[in-house]
């Protein structure tokens, strides 16, 4: 009899297809979706696009936690749209206010056993609870919601051992941002990150959150725990006990690959600006002045993230000159911080106490001034997602940040003892939660349900039309990135960009303007089709699909990269652009922006194999190039993506 | 012995120059002064072009509460802007997060007999402490700060008895809603209301500055009330009863227009959409869905108007499609709340939580979707000040705020009674406020002082130049609008005005675009100067003087009105734009938008006196327009402006 690892034994009761063989296409069926705002508007879309009568999940959730600042119309008109869309659909509507996805559905959903497929790149921190939990496009959790399976290359098992316990003033964070250090934001490629040891006992369920929800910085397809007695306290203090069932790894379970850390030692560690993956301890850049501290978003979830702070500023006063801003995760975290008294001595330190939401973290406000250093506990600071254009924000623990705010500078919080005689608190949490469940509107009965009509303001334009992949393609490459090109680079999120998610031409006139402001409108005054070339580790970073629809239509129809992140991947062959490897990945460097890349046959060579050869007309050099879909993905890119794919399937029906 | 209202005895004590004749110019010493940050950054950069050593008044404050956004980098820069320029000019700073100016400042720094100017159309909220406050152009703060007296026309004192007491389920903002049905939003030109009479006991001091904040929407040059008993159980629970002094009217003190109130027949009111003065009773309009329910601002900032929808609404839910939106007013009444339990009771019934601030309240966030109603505790609904153009946003009181929260649609708080079995809460609140001045950054000593730099960040401009009113002006009408065209109309706040109030030539985009979108670009390619025409109460609302800079910037040399707005029409002569009256309001129907009028000899006619003709050449008629400006604005206006002709005195000396 085989020993199954935690994530093989999520796979397994979960496999509609495929073989658990590392680079295979598998299927899975997907008991929970979850989407958010910033991803959510499409996905109704989507649905409608697809004739959807009612969502076939166990649970459906739509979140509002991303764009809530309604500094104009559209905004609260999204809100509207999609609360339609889950009247309609058959969907649970988590109104704003309420919380942000990822802690807010560990809370009140999450369930040990159970597979979740999210259009949001942090899903996998579900992982925490011993859930299989995937960040996947919009249009994958569309397709989940109308009750397919959803489709992943399996990955290989990375088994992570821990061992020894955190040292006073380390937390979950610094877990996380040791694995980065070591790996970097690519490091987790076709990897399913479980953990494992006997290090797991000193870890809480939301400690777990911490690190599977970062996971998705190492570019991991997800991060799994086992469901033991962490999380079986866990469901008990969120009053579902009753939805227990432990999921533990076989004792001698393997790993595909496996590693080890002593959490004993485990030192206070930062990122440096601007990737998840520039970690050094703090001490190496200690004494940098700061302007802003942030704490908050689904990296820094819990009610002892915010609490620890409470407790280290409890009493004293932020400098004049620092902006301390608070974001609450939930309005249930809110209000147990707030029985504590943790609201009030945040307060009265000098915070800024914010909506509850991702904010900051989105770019939604929060926006550091030019030439100030920002801390946050955010899990990515890719440049510019912070809102300012050569902003400088580093990423680190909730005892770090809140160092920041005492001294005005980077401290290794366990210099504190010495310098303010601080010694490291002790918390008293409560043993049950504030749950209150009257914010999340449940689906309505299906015969209303059906009468409902999607509210849809003006601002929320059509999917646009999708053309099938030309029988050649003669086209020049528009735009060459480097590696590690993140979504936020390709379609940026922000206050600018964010209340235009909804509305596809609009939005494409933000693509890939922070590499190239002239994008948008070169891609135009070409009319034709266009190419792109990237690095490695190409859509690094947040699952929006918007990154793949918004250049679609503005003509990209080919992106050439040396290779993919995983969702982007996904996205591109969705919305019907064709994902290219290099071959050679030298040849990257022997092509230029300008040159023409001639496709002869395309859709032959697509559709025959994995290896197509291309002539660059400019150079008259010749390169060979990788395909790596799926025989189902060559489908989509063919019918110019999946939804006319669906739609031709189903009229021939 | 004259026997003197409290209006007499705070003008008398603090009269530099004139007489207490309505209608004569006089000036009066300033102990203090306020800004925020909308009006804040232009006064920095005058304090600056005046060379200002250091502020001699004795408490100057600047807060930062308008625009906390922070949706990119620009408002950040604005924040460290205004810190560096109180560290630079000996002011306090109120940072933000700290609060709504004035609440705070009457917490803080309010004291019964002495003068606040303060750059926000509300200042007036203070005399509610027996404080002569009022709202000026931020360059007449500046001049202020400066040493300079404020200057105004006195005017008429307006007394208002109110006898009786508030039935259950009204409150002050009732009363001031009263106001405005009765007179309207211009019926407090050119006067002072002085509340006086035995329904005063019945008023707390914070219910006072309920009434005393938006008599700026009458149009009132202030608002006073007695330093009584009242105001010194205010002072006692802020811990500052030192600063308690007396001031009450004579016995037999007379005023030259008088009312009455008979507090015991207020029923519940209502502003219509869009302006504070089309009010109704509640119950004529119940029944309107509603999409939105704001409670915050300084309109109603009390603890108490939070307490009580805390009370309204606990152990209750908002309806689902409804945004419940709470606005704490400073975080010392933040505190406050959460200790007395009320911010949990809040939250639990599904309130969003916002950062303390004006936010909605000056179209920062919180932007309706259009076709839908909004509720507000606010002072003002003018179009589109919420940030979406077509709004419908109606003003209450918190108990009418609540009961919609509470039943999804416009309900007269009398009728919860009947539908859902709610009395009128009792609040307990407490005796003594959760003092904390550790967010007021003192002023730095002189010798440190001295030593800041400013920080100018790239988006903080310099003041464009001001060039002197030309000999003559034949110049075309570019404009024309109605009556009570408030400065939103002029240079709109919001969130996508707001970051550029810095910056003059970016800013002057957004001037008079709500009215005319194709102004800016008219008012370039005309080159030369142009002529505005507005009808009554020109320029209402807010004291920002961005609507006298940035059209002067565009060109505007003269406006003629039927009526100005008192502040408006002193930002006009400040910056150098010649306000003028027809002298037969019929002519205002004689000029059509084009028609060129010729202003010959127009330096000459402006020195020489009150009367002016100008001839319009398109259609050849002849009009008298009044000229009321004092000679002291006279030299202004000819000089270009209040600043080029310091300039020109100081360079003389």
């Amino acid at each position: 009899m085989t020993t199954l690892s935690v994530a093989e034994k999520l796979i397994s009761s979960h496999l509609v297809s495929g073989r658990l063989r590392p680079g295979e296409e598998i299927a899975i069926r997907v008991d929970q979706t979850l989407t958010q705002d910033a991803t959510g508007t499409l996905v109704m879309q989507e649905l409608d696009a697809l004739g959807l009568q009612r969502a076939r999940t166990g649970v459906s959730v739509q979140y509002v936690d991303h764009n809530l600042l309604q500094a104009d119309e559209r905004n609260a008109e999204d809100h509207r749209f999609l609360y339609s869309g889950c009247r309609r659909f058959g969907l649970w509507y988590s109104k704003p206010g309420n919380g942000v996805s990822h802690p807010t559905h560990m809370q009140r959903f999450g369930r040990p056993g159970a597979t979740l497929a999210g259009s949001d790149s942090h899903t996998c921190a579900a992982g925490s609870l011993g859930m299989l939990a995937i960040g996947v496009g919009g249009l994958d959790v569309a397709m989940a919601i109308a009750g397919e399976p959803m489709y992943l290359r399996m990955p290989e098992i990375w088994g992570v051992r821990l061992t020894g316990e955190l040292p006073p003033w380390t937390s979950a964070k610094d877990v996380i941002l040791e694995m980065l250090r070591r790996h970097g934001v690519s490091g987790g490629r076709h990897r399913i990150i479980e953990y494992h040891g006997p290090g797991l006992a000193t870890l809480t369920a939301m400690d777990r959150h911490v690190i599977a929800n970062m996971g998705a910085e190492l570019g991991a397809t997800t991060t799994v725990f086992p469901a033991d007695a962490a999380v079986r306290r866990f469901l008990a203090a969120e009053g579902r006990d009753a939805e227990f069932t432990e999921l533990i790894a076989d004792a001698d379970a393997g790993y595909d690959v496996t590693e080890e850390i002593d959490l004993s030692t485990i030192e206070p560690l930062i990122a440096k600006p601007s990737s998840p993956g520039n970690v050094v301890p703090v001490r190496e850049v200690a004494g940098t002045e700061v302007g802003q501290v942030v704490v908050g978003s689904s990296a820094n979830p819990g009610l002892r993230d915010f609490a620890i702070v409470a407790a280290m500023v409890a009493g004293r006063q932020t400098p004049a000159g620092l902006s301390f801003d608070v974001n609450p995760t939930s309005r249930q975290i809110l209000a147990d911080l707030t029985t504590m008294g943790a609201t009030t001595e945040l307060v009265s330190a000098g915070a800024r106490l914010h909506q509850t939401g991702c904010l900051g973290c989105i770019g939604m406000g929060q926006a550091p001034a030019v030439g100030t250093h920002s801390l946050r506990t955010f899990p990515r600071n890719f440049p510019g997602r912070s809102g300012t254009i050569d902003d400088s924000v580093w990423l680190c623990s909730p005892e770090t940040a809140a160092a920041a705010a005492l001294t005005g500078r980077i401290t290794d919080p366990r210099d504190l003892a010495r310098d303010l005689g601080l010694t490291y608190p002790e918390l008293r949490l409560p043993q049950h939660s504030a749950i209150n469940t009257a914010m999340f509107v449940p689906p309505l009965p299906p015969e209303q349900a059906a009468e409902v009509e999607l509210d849809r303001g003006p601002n929320i334009s059509e999917l646009p039309g999708l053309d099938p992949l030309p029988a050649q393609l003669h086209a020049p490459v528009l735009l060459k990135v480097g590696d590690d090109i993140s979504t936020d680079e390709i379609s940026p999120a922000g206050a600018r960009a964010l209340p235009f998610r909804s509305n596809i031409p609009k939005l494409a006139e933000f693509t890939f303007t922070q590499i190239d402001p002239r994008y948008p409108q070169r891609a135009r005054d070409l009319g034709g089709g266009h190419v792109v070339l990237g690095g490695e580790n190409y859509g690094q970073g947040s699952s929006r699909e918007h990154a793949a629809i918004a250049p679609r239509y503005l003509g990209l129809r080919i992106v050439v990269a040396k290779s993919f992140a995983r969702i982007h991947g996904q996205n591109l062959a969705n919305f019907g652009i064709l994902p290219l490897e290099f071959a050679d990945p030298a040849d990257y460097d022997r092509i230029n922006p300008g040159d023409v890349l001639e496709f002869d046959h395309l859709r032959d060579a697509v559709t025959a194999g994995q290896e197509l050869a291309v002539r660059n007309r400019t150079s008259g050099h010749h390169y060979r190039l990788r395909n790596r879909l799926s025989p189902r993905q060559v489908q989509a890119v063919l019918a110019g993506g999946q939804i006319p794919l669906l739609m031709a399937s189903s009229a021939t029906r």
